[in-house]
């Protein structure tokens, strides 16, 4: 029993243990190893579609939930501190599924109960549990994470999907990792240092395209830009239409988080690259497999 | 498997069938045909009538219900569009049940996953689910819908629940219909040209209240008028008080789908005509029946 | 089956009674006096802590709980007078567990249904089931209710959990009580005629401390006060800190029904005397007896 804030907190053999559970669940879609268990999901900062897929995936394995999705009408709206939140939760179930908009915030979770935590997205921190579904998605598709070549785009110095799969990486062997976005949204140099892999700085996705197997897309949120002219300047060279998936390698795939707003053309969709449904459909086993892990013995 | 979104996607035989399962649902209150199954329900305009009774009817035939009501804090309201939406629920639910401001959007969902989707209310559209309660509620009292004199009173131009009221009537023959509301709430002509009964217009319930079997009661919005006085004016004449109960034949009845503001004098709910609040009790028990129809073989 | 509007609901023997069973309940944490039985959560003022332990209360009894927390989206924002929503809640439940900003609104739910009622707060009356989680709490301590001097420190003119506390009082027989809190805080005439134990009025929680076995701590809310110099003036002498606690008598404790914003030094919590996080604890054992003593049978 152990709480996962960081991809950090996942070996290896860990995450391959967890894909090959999953893909059992992908199959099976049930389980009970969460029979009698309460899950508590804490999302301080709403979220429907990973609320509703760790909330499925309890359900699935024959567990309950409680909780709540937004802080407003909680007693932390009232100004109750987050330990004495987290006490309560304590109280209440065998796990404790986080969503807060500060950094750290589930690590100091788990730092105030005994229980279990996840980190289902703190701040601009981490969200190692959609990584999980990312590096599955990429699996199933290539049999392998190791020896590929991969893209991210977007905001890469404030999205923690983007950090956790950074992490994740490591305890892979990446052929090679493109980091493409305006030179603001690089990743923080102490950031880059953590890396164990080679890794290649790009500001525009056309001049590298020909060469990745996986293009992992963000939104860019013109919230990050000072100035709004050159949000708007430089906004189209990161939208992915059907131009530049015409340049993309036969095999490969693109992943998104969800939910997008307009980094990716619809038109995309329709395209064999598109996996960003596909990588949906991951979230239930994928969280089936995680709590099956942590709360299953 | 198919989906419900207007009351012509039910055939007369259909409706009987569902007011017979119905019937045996209101002893019972329990069965088992969702076992093992998930119910999304999206609403993403709130509800509590509604929603509840589906949640509830999910309960009873032992399946599990996954969902949200309103949809501030959702991903839509972080500008994911509805199809994206309506993908990741097709993900975690064997059924979708959705409730959208706007007219056509369960539809629309329903073009976008493969699993069967419930329309519990579009816009000014319709509100199927609705009408199989008002009627099952006809059906209870006088065992029969045809033959029957029935009066929908109050905005006949924007309630969905009389645009699914009336359209549901087309499979049945009743004897003739009333169409009583102010010249500017009245249906429009492209809509009256689908009834298939007879049916009359009228501005005032008093002139032909002592032929209504079926009195429907809707509510009048202040929103819908230009001018305000004049809805001062009218209002008055579209508000069921003893006085106007005291014209109503004997055996007569009176329907609302709830919540109610003003529309009814709190009076009326000791007389005899008053069955709307049996009405509401029957949303349970026929939404069993609807969902043991869709998802129960 | 009865409702619990107040304290007074309860007689002596029934909180013993509940009090046996709850301890049942800490021990194996579930039952199955709910199976196929259905709670209506309805909480018109939004709650965590209440909302959730009622919650995991009915999960453990094996039963099942619809409802909302806030009435934002609910049909009461459409206006739909309480009647009407507690006669359709009726439709759904087994009982109904009801919140509202209202003094009184639990009581004339339970006018409105034939189902048992249980006021988990109604606006500055009563919250009868957290006085049964603060006396467990003593009884747990001190093995008894009767025979101890308690203290009740701040709001006790608003404060719902302050009158059903005193209420339940009476059930017993306290050796004393202090009522301490500002002037404009005390509690009014008629209600200090209901008590029938010796107490006394204070004022400095500092001049009676020592003679205290329970301190039973409320906020004290800048809202109360015309003046707010008068509240900054006067609000450090009704905060719980070190200093205070070290005058404490050696085997007495301190409860607090939590959320707490500032009434409590952090640094309290890891004296002896601080209980409210093990009071918190007994609210899901608690609701469990209470809710196995009204449905159960």
């Amino acid at each position: 029993m152990k709480s996962i804030i960081s991809s950090y907190d996942l070996t290896r053999e860990e995450v391959e243990e967890i894909f090959q559970l999953a893909s059992k669940f992908m199959k099976e879609q049930k389980g009970d190893s969460l029979k009698g268990k309460t899950v508590a999901l804490a999302f301080f900062e709403p979220s429907t579609r990973t609320y509703l897929s760790f909330n499925k995936a309890v359900i699935n394995l024959g567990g309950n939930v409680i909780g709540f999705s937004g802080a407003e009408g909680t007693s932390v709206a009232k100004g109750e501190n987050l330990a004495d939140t987290i006490r309560m939760l304590d109280n209440y179930s065998d796990a404790i599924i986080i969503r807060h908009k500060f950094d750290g915030a589930a690590k100091f979770a788990s730092e105030v109960t005994n229980k279990p935590v996840i980190n289902a997205g703190d701040g601009k921190h981490e969200h190692p549990t959609q990584t999980l579904i990312d590096l599955f998605t990429v699996f199933k598709h290539f049999d392998k994470i190791d020896g590929l070549t991969y893209g991210l785009l977007g905001d890469l110095k404030y999205a923690r999907t983007v950090n956790s799969f950074l992490r994740m990486l490591t305890r892979f062997n990446p052929k090679s990792v493109y980091l493409i976005s305006p030179p603001q949204l690089r990743p923080r140099n102490e950031f880059l240092e953590e890396l164990n892999y080679p890794y290649k700085i790009a500001s525009n996705v056309n001049d590298v395209i020909e060469d990745i197997d996986v293009l992992y897309v963000t939104r860019i949120q013109k919230e990050r830009f000072l100035d709004e002219l050159e949000y708007e300047r430089i906004k189209e060279s990161y939208v992915i239409d059907l131009n530049l998936v015409s340049k993309m390698k036969k095999d490969s795939i693109i992943l998104h988080p969800l939910p997008r707003v307009n980094e990716i053309d619809r038109r995309v969709d329709k395209t064999p690259h598109a996996k960003y449904f596909e990588q949906a459909s991951y979230g239930v086993p994928v969280r089936m497999a995680l709590l099956t892990k942590i709360l299953g013995e």
